[in-house]
């Protein structure tokens, strides 16, 4: 039996990490549990799994949980708390789905505590993955990736040795707009932005697949989780989903992970690792009746934000800092409406022009820079 | 470095090896070369390696062949010659590329002197599997697959616990006659068979595809080498070989090899594991550029041959002997023009229907039932 801390409860991700705790009451068990504000969505899972540890945004929602809650609990609120429950000497695994920047330091807390990490939070390896992978490598932690691109590489290279490794390929639906030529994304509604061809996911991830920022952050991943060169990283753009990525080898042999777009497949890929347990949530992949799979090239021309994610991720030091930071702004102003859709990139170039890069900067410079970047991104739209 | 033995050296497989042998000169070594009677081929090779062991197929090949070579080299003919180069000290790697049924004695015998076994022939393990698995069992070792499919399936399994896998899906080109239905087979010629819409093969083997055979004979291979039953080998059919064969775990995460079909890429992850070494005779895959995988189910009605393998797989005993045998025969009939090609089929069944299944044949058994299939088949034929 794995105990589990699931930080970001409430969202697409743990909700899914939910379906899977649920299905294998006899492997894994809610230990401690985190999420922001949504009450009504945490309530049914608490009295559930009636967890030990219950974490939340602040104060007003913890005292609000407390009145709601029916049974006896440890309840407490903020960054701290969430560092607590993360390293507490009976969690055996930390799923860390929470969304942003907002998920480094427990990250760094957990690894510090040497526990199995299912991460899905990718913004806190784009915008310290120096610190996060030295963490790693220094109390000898590996990450699970719970992207199910990442996870698919994580699958790739199960046996194998990493210098055998040519270059890793990371498939990309394309998003929303994928059919669209630039001079169609003209006025298109955050609407259209949210539907996603393939993948259920949360609102900020699926407009990042429509701009393929998501990528971008992907390949920034790819290169800190599996310690490549940006020359190995390749993007293809695959239509269908099913292939979720490749590991090219220097014998030419390519390995592929494929399967449904479940995202809750690599959740619990990461909670059972390094066994495999039965999965019933979902059909087998049938390819026969998939029938096709399609592979294009891809176009940094049509997708700025990959490019701008390549660049930053090659040039390094806080440049992905303030890539990611303007681009969790950019989204969060688009989704409530305050800017179009090809303001993001727009916003992000902006600001990428104006930083002065910092080589190597520590956590505090990182999570100064974070708050700077997106008050400046904030206060650029809202005072128009 | 690595010493080879190389069994059946002027064939198809065998000539790729030498490819790959010749591109590392510094971790392969040719030490052994066998083969049967075709001294133009292999002249060069034993000029350019000058390997220490050289058996031929008889003595009249012996005797010209020792006229022809510029250097000193032991050189030997027959069965015993062959049981004895893959067992000496010196070899570290035996390649048994020999086509059908005589590579059963030389096979457990490099078992016996547990050797690293690079495996091309199938027909082998169909005939025997039982007493195959059982010696690799009991020496403790592992038959490594050349054949793309199978390979495939081995670098799917890599790092991972075979009780976790759930069914392996062999895919299959569909041969030369893919987009043809059974009435469209009556008269087809043998030029015709022998157009392998992907790979360059030998002629058995491009004979086998069209059949479907092959992959029957590679459904019960699988069977062998991983220890899986019928029911968890699946075949799809993929026109573009490109999936070359993929393995699925119990939490439904697919797992699969791609690769241009170049058999040359098999083969060097046999030699070179449990290593991996650049691989430079053909270019990395390009799926930008193929665009398009495309998949099918399987019909047993379109190909009876597969069929008649999962059925004489499952029922065992001497049945796959006699399968694999009267399917040799009747190749070979065909190659020669005695037959048709929907004759090939109707002469193994009619072999099948009429045998009594001998439980857990011996080598000798099998040995004898093999030759006297083989010759009432061919006498059924020829005395037409």
């Amino acid at each position: 039996m794995k105990n589990i801390t699931l930080l970001g409860g409430t969202g697409s991700i743990g909700q899914q990490t939910i379906d899977v705790i649920k299905e294998h009451p006899n492997e894994f068990q809610l230990y401690a549990y985190a999420f922001g504000s949504n009450i009504e969505e945490a309530l049914p899972v608490l009295e559930l799994f009636k967890p030990s540890y219950i974490v939340v945004k602040d104060r007003e929602i913890m005292e609000s949980l407390k009145r709601k809650i029916n049974y006896d609990a440890h309840i407490h609120y903020g960054v701290d708390a969430l560092n607590e429950i993360v390293s507490l000497p009976d969690v055996d695994i930390v799923v860390n789905a929470v969304l942003g920047s907002v998920g480094l330091q427990p990250t760094l807390e957990a690894i510090r505590a040497k526990k199995q990490i299912a991460f899905a939070n990718k913004e806190t390896l784009v915008t310290a993955g120096h610190i996060v992978m030295e963490e790693a490598q220094r109390y000898g932690v590996e990450l699970l990736p719970v992207d199910s691109e990442h996870a698919a590489i994580h699958q790739c290279l199960k046996g194998e040795n990493n210098k055998d490794l040519k270059r890793i390929l990371l498939t990309a639906s394309g998003g929303s707009f994928r059919d669209r030529t630039r001079d169609e994304l003209v006025g298109v509604t955050k609407q259209d932005a949210l539907k996603h061809p393939n993948w259920s996911m949360g609102a900020k991830i699926t407009i990042d697949s429509a701009t393929m920022m998501n990528k971008g952050l992907e390949v920034i991943e790819a290169h800190w989780l599996f310690g490549v060169d940006y020359d190995q990283i390749d993007v293809i753009l695959h239509n269908e989903s099913v292939i979720h990525s490749m590991v090219e080898f220097v014998d030419r042999n390519v390995m592929a992970q494929l399967g449904t777009p479940d995202m809750r497949i690599p959740i619990q890929y990461a909670l059972a690792y390094p066994d495999r347990t039965d999965f019933n949530l979902s059909d087998s992949l049938d390819l026969a009746q998939i029938g096709q799979l399609n592979f294009k090239e891809m176009s940094f021309e049509r997708f700025p934000c990959l490019r701008m994610a390549y660049e930053t991720g090659r040039e390094g030091g806080s440049l992905p800092t303030v890539l990611n930071a303007a681009n969790e702004e950019a989204v969060s102003l688009f989704l409530n409406d305050h800017i179009t859709f090809l303001d993001i990139e727009d916003l992000i170039e902006r600001e990428l022009e104006n930083h002065n890069k910092i080589e190597k900067p520590d956590l505090e410079t990182i999570l100064e820079l974070d708050q700077e970047t997106r008050q400046r991104v904030s206060h650029t739209v809202l005072k128009r």
